[in-house]
């Protein structure tokens, strides 16, 4: 491996360089193995040591490296034996989002800016879990390729559609075409008494903020998943992915 | 503020410093707020600025810093206003684990050497929104009072009974007074066609070795949260995290 490349795959640590590049890094075999088998353009595969997964060593372009490259290439603390440069696939556009409403089969989960790496890749591997057609995020979610969102979607991201986009657009197409926008809200309807509608948007709103002003009138049926007892133990909300993982289930559990 | 109190308190982002002197830290003004309401002994706050919640400034022992000292003794990347040094209640024992196992209103959630400190305080977090009495964790657990795990309950830490114990004896003790020792495999039955029991206690796996061997034969009823469609996509499972908010949402969806 030259130096350049070491730098190369250095500079994806940015967000910057990731979006020039239109290149991503995937690390531990376990990752490495799904973007080989998953249909993106693997630009580079490296390991090191000999008991890597067969898979990775007969990469046609996978290159064996010493621990010192590795050391110098990954973004873990204790780097994995196994890295690879992923090419970005093409971003979702509009006529794929009105392709998913027009669906009545499709069910979408939408994030209102999720802030949280770790919580957009814990949704994602949710998602795909629980069969969630697509995730939509607003423009302001953080970014996809962001190392710790990539390594907290286990694989997922390779299998789960991601499409920015406006949700107010995307949720007025949802409507348009006959199926339900749901949200969760404090002030939302007991998720478990509800008959969901499997045609549907389901927003969750940010860690912050929930689902933001500009949205929330977009939002055909609140739902609110309630905290037991009733009423309460001072607890204020669940986390962002902890509430999808339920949400997803819910819609998921009787079928 | 002296510079050894300035010292102490930076010195307690090490694990071996913070069992020494029986001491942690929470930093931002909701955990401050909640710290002080919450009957634990908070031992030091302090504070930037002046806009900072009345609950904290008024505090007997607050203290104004100026920003440098802020930044000096918060973990945080980008320091929030408000820190408080808070002293560890004293550790759950044998006979607390007996009383929670004698009441057959009580349902536990237990945790089987969980490493991510986010994951361990987004479980406490759930655990206080559904009403979890307590929350038992292996030995090897990660530490309840790591930064990240703490700022991850956003304050359930202060509501939720955590006790680090040998699972073993606990499901042991469970199981002796006719309660239900769940947990979740892959090989498990499908949670959503069980009736579940309310009198019980819940294992959760680690990341990695999900519930290990030596603690598998402790489980009674073997639950899993199938995936949708059945069979799966190629996701290989849930986050911990995710996988107890579900698990938590169905032990309390009926009641």
């Amino acid at each position: 491996m030259t130096n350049s490349e070491i730098k190369h795959i250095s500079s994806l640590k940015n967000k910057k360089a990731r979006c020039e590049a239109g290149e991503f890094v995937v690390e531990s075999e376990k990752l490495v193995v799904e973007a080989i088998e998953s249909g993106y353009e693997v630009k580079l595969v490296c390991y090191t040591g000999q008991n890597v997964d067969p898979k990775i060593v007969s990469y046609p372009c996978a290159e064996a490296v010493d621990q010192k490259t590795m050391d110098r290439i990954s973004l873990l603390s204790s780097p994995s034996p196994a890295l690879a440069v992923v090419r970005m696939p093409a971003a979702g556009t509009e006529p794929d989002i009105a392709a998913l409403a027009s669906d009545p089969g499709v069910l979408c989960l939408a994030l209102d800016g999720v802030r949280d790496p770790g919580n957009l890749g814990t949704i994602i591997r949710i998602a795909d879990w629980f069969g969630i057609d697509a995730v939509l995020a607003s423009q302001d979610t953080v970014e996809l390729y962001n190392p710790k969102t990539i390594q907290s979607t286990m694989g997922s991201i390779f299998r789960k559609k991601v499409i920015y986009c406006d949700l107010v657009e995307a949720a007025a197409m949802f409507a348009e075409r006959g199926a339900a926008v749901y949200g969760t809200f404090l002030e939302g309807e007991n998720i478990y008494s509800q008959q969901l509608d499997r045609h549907a948007m389901i927003v969750m709103g940010s860690e912050s903020f929930g689902i933001r002003d500009y949205l929330a009138g977009s939002v055909t049926k609140k739902l609110f998943i309630p905290p037991w007892p009733a009423g309460g133990s001072g607890c204020e909300s669940l986390n962002v992915s902890a509430a999808a993982a339920v949400v997803c289930s819910e819609f998921r559990r009787f079928y």
